[in-house]
């Protein structure tokens, strides 16, 4: 069964100051809660939501069917991650599109839709403004902070930016910082985006128009990246779309691979915003705690007192086993208590979004472990 | 000391009839030969080109300054491939945009620039067109037909299309058939091009505009697949382009890789035809001899009577080492006499064209050891 979720808003009028030296105020945060808060207020769990994701972590919502949240296989009554023990915290962060104050809102400063003026956020601002939320909600310290890919970022920058106020932190299939490869492939997705005709700059929203290829060609370069050579060989190997014969055409779709990229953009250019793509993926190339501390990851965990379980999937090509082990070194190395899973899944990255029994098992058992935290 | 190159141009026009059923009529070749065909004819060796190279090989042309040939460092006199002792020819393939008939060549049928008419050219229809370029030479039987990446596929096709007229393959850097991860990339790269509005269908040459958007996510996109992560870790790692303090920006390059990608994509845009981009990478996602074998590649390459060597680069992730691996199992199953060198290199795809003191050692005592064509 599922649970009926309802998102909140929270508004705040203090400015929020940036990494950037910016500010932004009259912001809003959207938000879902799924269980009770106990009456020692030590049962909460924030979810960090990655690129594409939002608040809507679990449940649907009232009257419509199919609208799980994204990570409803994770969270829920029995669930690894259960709501009749805990309660769950999902939040949209700053600049995305789902609600929480973004590009295509009003700045409160000139009363223009902010377009390409929206404040660049980082990893580090998205902790801030949870944090205020986490004020709002009268909540000093979570049970527990966790997110797979960039959502993970977070998780691992709450250890250290608030080090007291996080019992344990869950990192799934992410990383310490993006490898120019990763950059590499963010940049590009970006340069499609910017250089679409429809783009101005970033105030499309004043010309009526959408910058769709551009954002097309952004999520068919991501989609390459979440999925394993494996696993895209399986469900797509060389099939073409129609019977058997070759259509000898450059611009149709030949092969159910081609059609698959294509789908997969069109949904998106449909649903996400432009700017927003290049807030995030933004937000991902800047993050990288070693960096005030001269790439040393040890000293910059250094002042994190979380228990830590780590999970990364062996045919992840975006965030490779490698990564995670990267932060669980330092980790061991500051002697903090850390758990490690690296979990056998032929999905590569959009393996920590998918129903695989072992990694819901690890996870399951690490909730299961708490002592405190009990409603 | 260089040797100096004169393209040269073979007119044909009679037709010549392609995988797609079209055909192709009054095409011109252009092509270069370097060091001496002897006496017998029997020394000649044939280079096959990859995406974006040409028939200008080896040598430079007679006052210009570094323009080196694309395998300069593999062919020339003392080299691996040693033109003091065999003829070698370099050819530019039909479609492409460096002298031989492409789409912004005159469709003798209709008097216009072909465009988006020029027909598919597949690299069966390739090797068609340099058999008929040896033809025209007087040389029946190559003494070696070599080729990396899209140009291994022709190399390797040739001992399926001609067995008795070639005596070695040399395959380098190469697969049997592109995976769906390469054919992912190819089509993204596709549509960045046939979405850009300077495209007009492929007949933007009426129109006096250049698809550059396009053509410079495509080479970005090629350009990340033709690099491995760690080189890039190295070269470019998370270095910013200026100085140590951020930018705070979504569309200004901040990271070198950035700055680089961005250089890579605009040169492209200057020099390559975007309907030559569509056609070569249609060439390399059909290219898959063990089709018409139900996927069998050992009954593909029965047909073969050559001698083969294989090489392959640890770091590739466009054409790992398995995909080598795959031809050298299937030559071997037909008890052809296969070489195999797998070259631990840091540099990706890429490593084909560099200088690699143990991979240039094996070219070189490959050809070392023929017994034939001594001039």
């Amino acid at each position: 069964m599922s649970i009926i979720a309802t998102p909140q808003v929270l508004h705040s009028e203090a400015p929020l100051p940036l990494r950037s030296g910016a500010s932004i105020r009259d912001y809003e945060l959207t938000y879902e809660t799924y269980g009770q808060l106990n009456a020692a207020r030590d049962n909460a769990v924030l979810i960090c939501h990655a690129l594409n994701a939002s608040h809507h972590v679990a449940g649907v919502y009232s009257g419509q069917d199919r609208s799980e949240g994204w990570w409803d296989n994770m969270i829920g009554p029995g669930k690894p991650v259960d709501t009749d023990r805990f309660f769950v915290i999902g939040v949209n962060n700053l600049g995305s599109c789902f609600g929480s104050t973004g590009p295509m809102h009003r700045n409160p400063a000139t009363g223009e839709v902010y377009g390409a003026d929206f404040p660049v956020v980082t990893v580090e601002d998205w902790v801030d403004a949870q944090a205020r939320l986490l004020d709002a909600l009268g909540i000093r310290r979570l049970a527990a902070v966790m997110g797979g890919s960039l959502g993970g970022m977070q998780a691992l920058s709450w250890t250290m930016q608030y080090p007291d106020r996080v019992r344990h932190a869950v990192v799934v299939a992410s990383a310490p910082n993006l490898s120019a490869e990763n950059i590499a492939f963010n940049e590009v997705a970006r340069r499609a985006i910017v250089t679409d005709p429809d783009f101005h700059g970033g105030h499309f929203y004043r010309h009526g128009v959408i910058p769709k290829r551009g954002l097309r060609i952004a999520r068919m370069i991501g989609h390459i990246t979440y999925l394993s050579d494996d696993v895209m060989n399986e469900k797509f190997g060389r099939q073409l779309r129609e019977g058997i014969d070759l259509k000898y055409s450059t611009q149709d779709v030949e092969f159910q691979i081609e059609s698959y990229l294509r789908h997969q953009g069109d949904k998106f250019s449909d649903y996400f915003d432009a700017n927003t793509y290049l807030l995030i993926t933004r937000a991902l190339d800047y993050f990288d705690p070693a960096r005030a501390f001269q790439g040393d990851l040890t000293r910059a965990l250094a002042a994190t007192r979380a228990r830590f379980l780590l999970v990364s999937f062996t045919t992840d090509w975006r965030f490779p086993p490698a990564r995670s082990r990267e932060v669980v070194k330092a980790l061991l190395e500051n002697r903090r208590d850390v758990s490690y899973a690296e979990i056998d899944a032929p999905h590569g990255h959009d393996a920590f979004l998918l129903e695989d029994p072992r990694y819901l098992g690890v996870v399951r058992s690490y909730f299961d472990s708490f002592k405190e935290a009990v409603r």
